[in-house]
């Protein structure tokens, strides 16, 4: 018998491959050649049967699927703190978006995106749904930083730096669209703002092109009461009886923050094979109110885990947002017993590529899949001793024990240090930019 | 004019004293001789007139005060995730018990409190008020490691491996209080562990005992509403109104959870001077509720936060702690603005100091207190942009951030390493503990 040539194989000490659920396979190891999983098994029978160019050991370590920010907005980590403790009408109104009409143009986003691709990439993730203005640009970036993204085709009914009207939005949108759609590591779909700030016109041209293209609709959906409420004031109906009446609610919607739901709507969200697009740091930062996570999974509901932009949050840290959400997801039902450890994991990533449409591609370890792997160090006296590899990554876990980070095969953290990204020509670039953001907020009047 | 001769001149880029609260000093610096802060001021001035054996100058880090864990059971890090996804008395009478039973002597107690001493140090803490058995054994690796450790001289209603009948819990613990009486770096109070496991007489027991010596009592109390209502039930009174009656509610008593509260208790634990010692990760994995933390700080009671123990939480990483009281502090008042950045600082220093008895000595950086000092550093893509210190300590922070820590003058975390603790001993030690822990596990029936 001759031996397989691959590229790679790795041999952790601990492999957490998320499908099937619960297992935690010791003294195996997962190889990959052309940026794909080609094989997973008994560390012994694939050293003895494959031929690899490198072999990696990883003896204190975990090997598990890069994780997936299902909601973000990159570029406004150039605007981390600049708006804490405020509700949310307040800080979209007062502080995003007089800077953001000022600002965010595409150099603005260019670098956004870089210092927003730096911190996921130290921090295990290996993949984000991003909703921005000039997401050309943010694809771009990802590109050349080697990161997967999705980005969405931005419609809000007011003119920005990066369209004027509709029909602007709508023509760029669909320009984004055609330029990436050969590109293996992004994704595009469509994104309404919010039913606050997208009018029903707007709202039926996304469903009509959702349903033409077979895309994605990423919009932000019952964020807050008032939201809710100023609905049912001003349209009488609730913004999730709106957009069904639209013809949105389907398995292409992937609802953001869900704070606000009544027993009929998470049926009916089941029902239509709706995603929802959990961000606990968020919510409770502007004190948005919990999402009833524990029965939206008990109906069957896909609910994938994101940090939402770094200005509310403040950080783009994975880790820790599946840990916030196994917390408060136990606070929200009631019971000690929901959201076990093992659902933040699925949550942050089997659950993230099912709504972004990958889980054919990634969001767990299976041969197959494209090698979007990372690596956490299990030393250290903050992880000992270690009864259960998966409460420890869940409740005692921190990023910064992220080693290894691989997305389509290419090492971009190798331990502990990216491979790609200038860090000092980005500090650089980033203090210049927040000397100028500092200016705008010196000159906007604020309570 | 000649210049005085000081131990050590530290120059950071920020110096964050918390008292006066809001301050965020640039060029400054501040000296220590003997362990005390001897000289706060301009940099230039202090060089100027200081003559410093030793200049430390930090110039992308925070000098600010040690962070004070107000409730801790520090050995119980051995128990690190034993016990996840369980409602309180599950968790107690299923798994910590039991372990707790079969295991918990003196040398169980030396090894956990190192365990979390290490893991304390090297996350900015330089405080903890501990509640566990063996207090004498907890007090003496305190004061081996150079840490900072008020003890509790514990009481619960059952016999233990401490101690087999009350006037024994009575007996060991004046001899604790007796023994460190002397010792700077120890504190010692009375420990009651719960309503539910200390009867009247033993409560009123401690409560003489508190007046005569003017000593702290630490009490779990309204943890949950499972423990209110069982004591109206079995008692006809609320936990908070029997230890009331029984004479405890005054300047002495530290209220650890308090998730329950009716607002005439809020307002008796202001006029009494009660402190509230807030552990909210405990309080959401435990499902226990939510601590009213705005409502409390509004009356104007000194609220402090701990960690929990480690089996409950599973980390003692105060500056996560931090970030979870201003998160989850916003959701239990549903307000954006409550508990802000700056007060889960106070939380998490002054306020401590205060429910301890230390603010004299320690919880802010003033001169002619101790040397209790961390430093932490800005640096990093998931630090940038900075606009506001605080915010970006409490909002986007991390521990492994804190590279220089003091206690008491003496340095034991420099530049992230540990300067008295024999890491890898200890992880071979605990590794060994940790197998004869999972026979434990392995032989108790669990459903």
């Amino acid at each position: 018998m001759t031996a397989s040539s691959v590229d790679l194989l790795i041999k952790p000490r601990w492999l957490l491959p998320i499908v099937p659920r619960h297992a935690v396979l010791e003294e195996h190891a997962l190889a990959v050649s052309d940026g794909e999983i080609v094989a997973m098994g008994p560390a012994a029978e694939l050293e003895a049967t494959l031929d690899a160019t490198r072999i990696l050991a990883l003896p204190d370590q975990v090997l598990m699927p890069g994780l997936i920010n299902a909601h973000t907005h990159s570029a406004m980590s150039l605007l981390r703190g600049i708006g804490d403790d405020l509700p949310l009408e307040q800080w979209l109104n007062d502080r995003m978006w007089p800077v953001e009409g000022a600002l965010a143009d595409a150099d603005f986003v260019a670098l956004g995106t870089d210092l927003a691709l730096a911190e996921m990439i130290r921090g295990g993730t290996t993949c984000a749904n991003d909703m921005y203005f000039f997401p050309d640009v943010a694809a771009r970036r990802a590109i050349a930083q080697g990161f997967r993204l999705a980005v969405g085709m931005i419609v809000v009914d007011f003119p920005t730096r990066w369209a004027q009207t509709s029909d602007e939005y709508f023509q760029r949108g669909m320009a984004v669209h055609d330029e990436f759609r050969q590109e293996p590591l992004i994704t595009t779909m469509l994104a309404a703002h919010a039913p606050y700030t997208v009018g029903d016109d707007n709202l039926s041209r996304i469903c009509m092109l959702s349903n033409q293209l077979d895309l994605k609709v990423h919009i932000h959906l019952h964020e807050t009461a008032v939201e809710v409420e100023n609905s049912r004031r001003d349209l009488g109906l609730r913004p999730f009886d709106r957009v069904r009446k639209l013809g949105l609610v389907n398995e292409n919607l992937l609802a953001v923050h869900m704070t606000q739901l009544e027993p009929n709507e998470i049926t009916a969200c089941a029902e239509a094979g709706v995603s929802v697009l959990h961000c606990p740091e968020s919510n409770l930062k502007l004190a948005s109110g919990l999402c009833p996570v524990e029965a939206l999974r008990q109906a069957g509901v896909n609910v994938a885990l994101g940090t939402d932009g770094a200005a509310s949050n403040n950080d783009l840290d994975m880790f820790g947002e599946l840990r916030t959400a196994a917390l408060i997801g136990k606070a929200a039902a009631d019971s000690a017993e929901a959201v076990p450890a093992w659902y933040a994991l699925e949550m942050a990533t089997i659950n993230g590529a099912k709504a972004l449409g990958l889980d054919e591609n990634i969001g767990s370890l299976e041969v197959g899949k494209r090698a979007d792997l990372i690596s956490f160090s299990m030393d250290g006296p903050e992880l000992m001793p270690l009864f259960d590899v998966v409460s420890q990554l869940v409740y005692a876990g921190n990023r910064r024990q992220v080693r290894n980070v691989w997305v389509d095969g290419e090492q971009l953290l190798m331990d502990g240090s990216m491979t790609r990204m200038d860090l000092p020509a980005l500090k650089s670039r980033v203090e210049t930019t927040s000397l100028t953001i500092q200016n705008i907020l010196d000159q906007e009047p604020t309570e």
